[in-house]
């Protein structure tokens, strides 16, 4: 046994209840309330990556939720590796779905559960425990590295694209590795070589100046329920396509070869509805479910909300309807200009009668590496050692803002290296994160980077 | 000056400070943690009801909130008059937009403000207070009363139907007042001839066991909140036409001279814009704004909810989402049978992928009572000599559900007489009623009684 596979067996219980440690902040970046929670996560990476040995700690204002910087430079020759991760957690609504209180984290069969355990505290941390056991235990790094922790991933890295340009020399590097990502299954290992993009808007629809009564108004002036209701379902066909004009237009369809990869990928379809306790499936008609969820585009309502909600009738004419709405996006859809196709739909179908607007959000360009990409290659090495597998070449429907933004900005690459799994509950009441995944992840990224020392990584051209 | 009006000169600021008392009752009958606060109203009801002399004073369970009744009948050969009233508020939501707490009343510039002001305790307590004046001032009544106060109009009084029906004889009467109602200005009198009737559902679609990323599954399974907005745009049109199959089959279509009957109230449609805060009006083709709200009938979202709510981007694919639903009808729909309409559509568009639920609540018969009934014409008298001008004949688009349970279980008209006014926000923030109807509204009753001391009232057949 090597002297970091040893430190990291003799520290496995002190690293877990330092997870749990980490879970137990509510660092909800979504919530302006919790604004002081993401900070003291920050404070909290910091002070463990310098346990861990890492130089150059720092938390970085960035005008919204804080970044954490860290580096060991001292391998003059080798490459320099950046490694991402967040801090900062979804929201726990809806709350009363939970088991558990979900910022007091639980162990059980092997899991840990808490709001951020999968996604990404539990994984964030592993790079910086493998770090410490390499340096605890080899005395030095195989190659340079620079560390880089947000706070604001689960809104969409808002301030991201801007800090990441005004530090480029900082964060100068020759691939990115994230932390936050997932493999396949327990046993079996995944490659991600796409990332779905996204947008965000709010729409608010306004009526009368206050709610009024029902009878006395209605049927004379409209109603902003309905206009609101009126305006989504024009946005959507019966069967999901979406009607937003223009809305495709950028989409570049897969090649024959790609569309046969992503058939080897295993489904269930059984299994599928299963796990998500629905009778059927419901999408884009000529797409499998893996091609729906990776390579096709979304319009989906997060959020709607407008008059009474409470127990029993209230015969109210509201004044106000809303909506929260992200699309998924694919290559080589911008996301700033998908926003402004929908604000363009909203002011062609404007209901009579009432005020639309429509509030921009998060934007993050889709995102995709090449499958035989060198930093892909180390990472199947790794992989095939510890699953004794070869790992399927997946797609994810989900976003890592800042894969795209450190291609636009760094001219590097991101290999996804990180250890979650799609059931955990990701965004969804009862998170958890499997310590067995903790354990293994830790390994692998100290295999990794000692893997990486002999090559060499460029971006290969910026035509994504 | 008569004793009476002596008597009410005397009372007016005790009065006043009595009705701010009912006011401190926060007795929403819609909330079940107000449930003590509906009951504690009874108690106030009923123990004003004995200081002003009436007798036989019950609060009656009803297995939900309950009736005050009380009575006065020692007028052998005069005719016996049911009075009507309601001491249950609606909700206070949206809390933020009262400019102050709802149940501290204020008065101020000769209006009292306070949740339930105008509907409907102001008006409510008007009948009793004009009792004991005529009670203490001339030492008996021109006519046998009885009175009926109820707890629960607000929920469209769903326990009144089996209560009124249980309790004929007691109720018996040869025709009904309503001290819940309104008249056409300060200065200009009205005579309410109908009142649309109401059916009230909610929608409940689930789809996922949890709420989901969507990222990860955004694409490949129904979004409940999607199929709720397909739902309810299937149920009306682009210009508000109803679209439930059969839903206008049983719609009385008016006779000319009711349509030219509606025609001779005033209507000003920039008033009307401006009151209510919007640029342009939106209902039914082919009628006018009073048609539209009085003898059209509708079906209004009251409320939608799902998903995400808080501030920024969360982005969940929801499990659950839903909507509250109230139809106003008209002569001669029959609520039941509207709302199975309703189920049936529910049925016929259910979206895929999701389950839909459909809960029932209120329901009441749309009501009509002949233009020249006995009991308009003694109203008609008092509003000339009070008013000095002619009552316009108008409808009303709300729903006073008692007026059909009246009718059904005891053969009786209701003749409304009461004084509120449209511009009182009533079910809206800042409700209040005006300090000059709640006295001329106390020598209106005063003087109606006096009147009808000589008549005859019968429900002239069955026929709506």
């Amino acid at each position: 046994m090597t002297q970091w596979e040893t430190y990291l067996e003799e520290h496995r219980s002190e690293f877990q209840d330092e997870m749990l440690d980490f879970l137990r902040i509510p660092s909800i970046s979504a919530l302006p309330e919790h604004a002081d929670d993401v900070q003291r996560a920050a404070q909290w990476t910091a002070e463990r990556m310098e346990a861990a040995g890492i130089g150059g700690v720092r938390i970085m204002p960035t005008g919204g939720h804080p970044v954490v910087y860290g580096e060991w430079l001292r391998a003059p020759g080798k490459p320099t590796i950046l490694i991402y991760g967040h801090f900062d957690t979804q929201p726990i609504d809806p709350l009363d779905l939970w088991t558990a209180p979900p910022f007091e984290p639980e162990v059980k069969d092997g899991r840990v559960y808490a709001r951020g355990a999968s996604d990404d505290k539990g994984n964030m941390l592993i790079p910086i425990l493998a770090i410490e056991a390499l340096l605890k235990g080899e005395g030095s790094l195989p190659v340079n590295l620079k560390f880089f922790f947000e706070g604001q991933e689960e809104i969409g890295s808002p301030q991201m694209s801007d800090f990441i340009a005004a530090n480029k020399e900082l964060l100068a590097c020759d691939l990115a590795l994230s932390a936050d990502g997932s493999q396949w299954s327990e046993t079996e290992p995944a490659i991600l070589v796409s990332l779905r993009g996204i947008c965000s808007v709010q729409i608010d629809i306004k009526g009368a100046k206050t709610d009024l009564h029902s009878g006395t108004y209605g049927g004379s002036i409209q109603n902003p329920i309905h206009a609101l209701v009126r305006l989504l379902d024009s946005m959507r066909g019966p069967e999901g396509k979406i009607l937003v004009e223009g809305f495709y237009d950028t989409v570049v369809d897969l090649s024959d070869a790609d569309r046969e990869e992503i058939r080897r990928v295993p489904y269930d379809e059984a299994e599928y509805l299963e796990t998500l306790g629905v009778d059927g499936l419901f999408g884009e008609p000529g797409y499998s479910t893996w091609e729906r969820t990776w390579i096709r585009p979304t319009l989906e309502a997060n959020g709607i909300w407008g008059g009474f909600q409470g127990a029993g009738t209230k015969t109210v004419l509201p004044s106000e309807a809303h909506a929260k709405i992200t699309c998924r996006l694919v290559a080589n859809q911008d996301p700033r200009s998908i926003v402004e196709l929908i604000i363009a739909h909203v002011e062609k179908h404007a209901p009579l009668g009432v005020k639309v607007t429509v509030s921009r959000f998060a934007y993050a360009k889709p995102y995709q590496i090449p499958t035989a990409h060198p930093g892909n290659e180390a990472a199947r090495g790794v992989h095939e050692e510890l699953y004794g597998k070869t790992p399927y070449y997946i797609r994810s429907g989900g976003t890592i803002p800042i894969c795209s933004l450190f291609f636009e900005h760094l001219g590097v690459y991101t290999v996804v290296f990180a250890f979650g799994l799609q059931d955990e509950r990701a965004h969804a009441p009862n998170e958890f994160f499997r310590l067995s995944s903790f354990e293994r992840g830790q390994k692998a990224y100290c295999k990794l980077l000692l893997g990486m020392a002999e090559q060499a990584f460029s971006a290969q051209g910026k035509g994504l």
